[in-house]
């Protein structure tokens, strides 16, 4: 009898095709999709488990998921199974044996995901992969950068969420960040794990504060329960996870 | 009665979805999209000249096309109209009033191609958006740089064509320019004019000289008709319209 293999694999997809990563019955998920590849190469059913979720439309650079084997290929010939099975959109970067205690959900230390925003001409060409502001106000990027620091440090996040499932809303970020690159701003968030949409709604309050409709310390009367709203979510498709760190927070920031 | 305008628009668009830009019976093209909404506009249908056709998968920043409309409209007013009727990877940058003896086509003092190759890992997230190299064979990127240059001046570019359509293949190239953005090379080229797929052709023989299987010299013997097979044919999806000129040479080129 062979011995059952415990495989990590890195993943990059763009989200646009897809009704978000979870299986679901009768939509196209990205999930689904590389269980129906590992079905093919294992003939049976095999659960991958990913470091979470992403939403329809959402991309991923560097998703984790694993799942276990007893085929006990080289890595190298894992990869390569997987992608000729996979569409184009879907594409697995690197492949690992790990140890049977690694759980792609349980052992994350922490979690990057980026967001972009373009604030210029509205560009056709990437319709699918920010989120184009076509409003005339224009974005005071300065106070977004003052505001973003606001969410660094261990806070409840419950205002920051939507549709939240999880009894402990209490969330670290390492590290947030605006960083400009002409038209397009480019949002970092470095945490220890991330609620629902979470992200979404920090960038759509960030986004407020930026064209006015808020100040800057709307972000510390929301975590300190003063004000109730914050700021609508921002669309799926600027939002791309980026990685996922499992080892130590100190070693993730160097 | 009132008079007859001739209208300049700068469109950008996502090829991914067209077959190319000129109308085709059943199938979806850029110019099949650009002429239903200016039909809705006018109630009846309207031709439009666009400075020359785009392939199936190519995008455009700023492919140009002119237009007569009775209705006189303000150009902003003509932006909104046309943009609000169009689907979301096409979008009118710029509408101006011209004189009648403008025409896209005819009027055009030279052209702009950009051309994007990911030499690097493999990116589902840009598989419609530029030219993923597969090979194991390293691209030897200064090679590239040298025979890129060979390509400037005005020469018979016969065979650098494909099903070539027109009698006189003889065309100039002012600029062409290899710049490197870490794994992703853009191949710049500004002309009086291309053939068909020419910049295809171009590209995919600097691709074959960076791969070591021409030499640079090759680029100097298909013109002098010493060599006769040029490079096979890049991918569209590589290929970007980038900018029209209707500006004399000397301006084009600052």
């Amino acid at each position: 009898m062979r011995a059952i293999e415990k495989i990590k694999c890195i993943v990059s997809y763009d989200g646009t095709r897809y009704k978000g990563f979870q299986r679901q019955q009768d939509v196209i998920t990205i999930q689904g999709e590389i269980e129906r590849a590992l079905a093919t190469i294992h003939k049976k059913s095999v659960t991958i488990h990913a470091s979470g979720r992403t939403d329809a439309g959402v991309h991923a650079v560097g998703q984790v998921f694993h799942f276990e084997s007893f085929l006990n290929l080289p890595v190298e010939r894992w990869q390569m199974a997987i992608n000729s099975l996979l569409p184009k959109d879907i594409h697995i970067r690197r492949v690992e044996k790990v140890d049977p205690s690694f759980h792609a959900r349980y052992s994350a230390k922490a979690k990057e995901y980026r967001y972009y925003i373009n604030r210029g001409e509205y560009q056709p060409l990437k319709e699918n992969y920010c989120y184009q502001r076509r409003s005339p106000v224009a974005l005071v990027v300065d106070r977004m950068k003052q505001a973003i620091k606001l969410f660094e440090g261990t806070h409840d996040f419950l205002p920051f969420t939507v549709k939240n499932e999880v009894e402990n809303t209490v969330r670290t970020i390492y590290r947030a960040d605006l960083i400009e690159h002409g038209d397009f701003l480019e949002l970092i968030f470095i945490g220890s794990g991330f609620l629902r949409c979470q992200v979404r709604v920090m960038v759509g309050t960030l986004i407020e504060i930026g064209e006015g409709l808020r100040d800057e310390s709307s972000v510390l009367r929301l975590f300190e329960g003063k004000e109730e709203v914050a700021g609508r979510t921002a669309p799926p498709q600027g939002l791309y996870l980026y990685r996922v760190f499992y080892d130590d927070v100190d070693t993730v920031l160097g």
